[in-house]
């Protein structure tokens, strides 16, 4: 027999609901050894931006060969594509809407399938609404027992897979540009400017109209007080020590893409 | 050493306290090998209706065998019994209120007991207040570690269980009339009418007030509208395209029941 | 091999973001055959009461050997120290900060070491936001991979660990004094008088202005009065009959030890 690998599932489907215990069992009626984790799954509805971002900041703490089967699916019953993706690291299963473009742009992609091998679905007729059961968690332990990606349905390039919908940052003579790319639940905004950017010639940050001194940790300014720091999800990040950055700032979700960071 | 089978968990607890955790901790502590997936510990407190509905919608997409223990209890401590049903495709362990007459409309009983036998309980005093940990999920983890039912306690008549606390719908000559019977997190109301009902003829829904028109996916109408669907749960579900219908039609728990479903 | 003992994750990073799924990353990455039980990740945040009292709850329902890894951590980079505890259960794992004095007043800690190896951590480099991931999930996976406690660092005087944040009960001639300790999701709050000090003789029970007749069950008293009960978790409670005691008595997080519980 070969060696299970790991699921994880990530989705915006909440935990009030079954649909996340009916993929898991899904998943033990193909194979019941198969051990998933749970990434998230209240990551707020349809929000295709901040799945990306959980995967790409998650990914690389497991174990090779890790099956990541997530479901932020807008555009579930329409035309879109269902894809599976093979990697250095692992596979990734889902639909093709950006969702791993964090992770690919970062480490290449070794191949990408569509799902139409009907086979390696829970039927061969898939609901209109519910992918997640019938298609991707039933191909995420078909893949983690050990079939391989070829199998599961027609090669396509990896170009045509859908961009990433975060913008890329900007470095300039005098300042590196981004945005907002997450907040967290605690309210700390994540940019998209990698922590390796920052250097010690760098002093503040100016998100919306307000200018925030660079510091190590949290707990360098007073409680209440705004803070920019090396953030452990490894990008630039806006916290209030004690505090929500993101109530203090008045930034929500839909002022991610557009609110601009300006380290300098 | 017998095969080991998987146990669900179902219950009202919430997430915030140790209660989950205990029950898993004393299923472990009976035997470390059972893996547990989770229904939901999200059921609206002491809801029967939605636990019993979570149970039906959940159960067909588990491995024979699995043993699923669901605790919503109001009469928890009362002389209200406990049981453990044996049906063709694995266990139900709660309280006896119902919760199980969703599965046992539609799958036959093999048998059924009354949790006497304090020998297969956490120990033999059982809390007034935590059945969960003290007896069902104890008698859960023997039952999935190969213990017979009828070990259990006293065989009870499957008449005598608790009748379903959800309404039948009844087939008119011009309609189907139904009720509601969930609303899930995305606030899509879904009915007990079942999709095998629906036939090319129908062609709207009436639910409180409004005519809704029968599509085939949520995006056959604009944005912020009402859809009535086949669900992918099984029944004629009513949604708003990107929205929350319970929020459109002013529906919420306490209406479900009352609220009637008209297919025509 | 020797065998694998279980692990469980007690923190307050919710369920919405990644870190615990992180978490649970980290150590599938050291040994994929661990299985984790998560105690809770909604303690209120930065509340160690809270999470200590978690502790104290659950400890017991676990099998012998257990790893409990506990990240409530308000000083995290600061110079607070991250340990790990052997005691006759198992093995407590996280920051020195009180979290495991609720255990420690009843079980005596075998051994204490502060986790300055960082050949256990996940990098030798630490973050500094993020002790949960770069520190004790990967010592939490280690020792339930059967690390000895003293490869961990340096031992520690047991003495030196952080007292417990919650004062005693006083025992008085005609009554016994407590403060709350715990508030769970429904509102029922938890005292740290031990149910084991109330006997027939007591009546009432007095918290803020309120006189409360003690009882057997919830139920002893009409829907929606105040009840109070030796609890579940093997303390006195205070409960409304499908209700929040809380919302009546108007208490909050905030009030809990300040709040006096009195026993006549």
């Amino acid at each position: 027999m070969s060696v299970l690998h790991l699921v994880t599932l990530l989705t915006d489907f909440g935990r009030q609901d079954i649909y996340v215990g009916v993929m898991k069992g899904v998943i033990a009626n193909i194979e019941p050894q198969i051990q998933t984790i749970d990434l998230s799954h209240d990551i707020p509805v349809q929000n295709v931006i901040a799945a990306r971002f959980c995967l790409l900041t998650a990914y690389e703490y497991f174990p090779p060969n890790t099956v990541h089967v997530a479901v932020v699916d807008p555009e579930v019953g329409s035309i879109r594509r269902a894809i599976a993706i093979e990697f250095d690291r692992g596979f990734l299963v889902g639909p093709d809407n950006g969702l791993f473009s964090g992770i690919l742009n970062r480490v290449e992609a070794i191949s990408a399938v569509e799902l139409t091998n009907s086979q390696y679905w829970r039927t061969h007729y898939a609901s209109n609404t519910f992918h997640g059961r019938d298609i991707f968690a039933p191909v995420g332990a078909h893949l983690a027992s050990g079939i391989p990606l070829a199998e599961l349905g027609e090669t396509i390039a990896i170009e045509s897979l859908v961009k990433s919908p975060v913008p890329q940052f900007q470095i300039e003579e005098k300042q590196i540009t981004g945005c907002l790319q997450y907040i967290d639940r605690f309210g700390n905004l994540i940019s998209n400017i990698p922590n390796e950017l920052i250097t010690t010639r760098h002093q503040t940050v100016q998100v919306v109209d307000r200018l925030i001194k660079l510091s190590k940790t949290y707990s360098d300014v007073p409680v209440g007080e705004l803070v920019a720091i090396a953030g452990s999800h490894g990008w630039l990040e806006i916290a209030v020590n004690s505090g929500s950055a993101g109530h203090e700032l008045n930034v929500d979700w839909q002022d991610c893409l557009t609110t601009l960071v300006r380290l300098t």
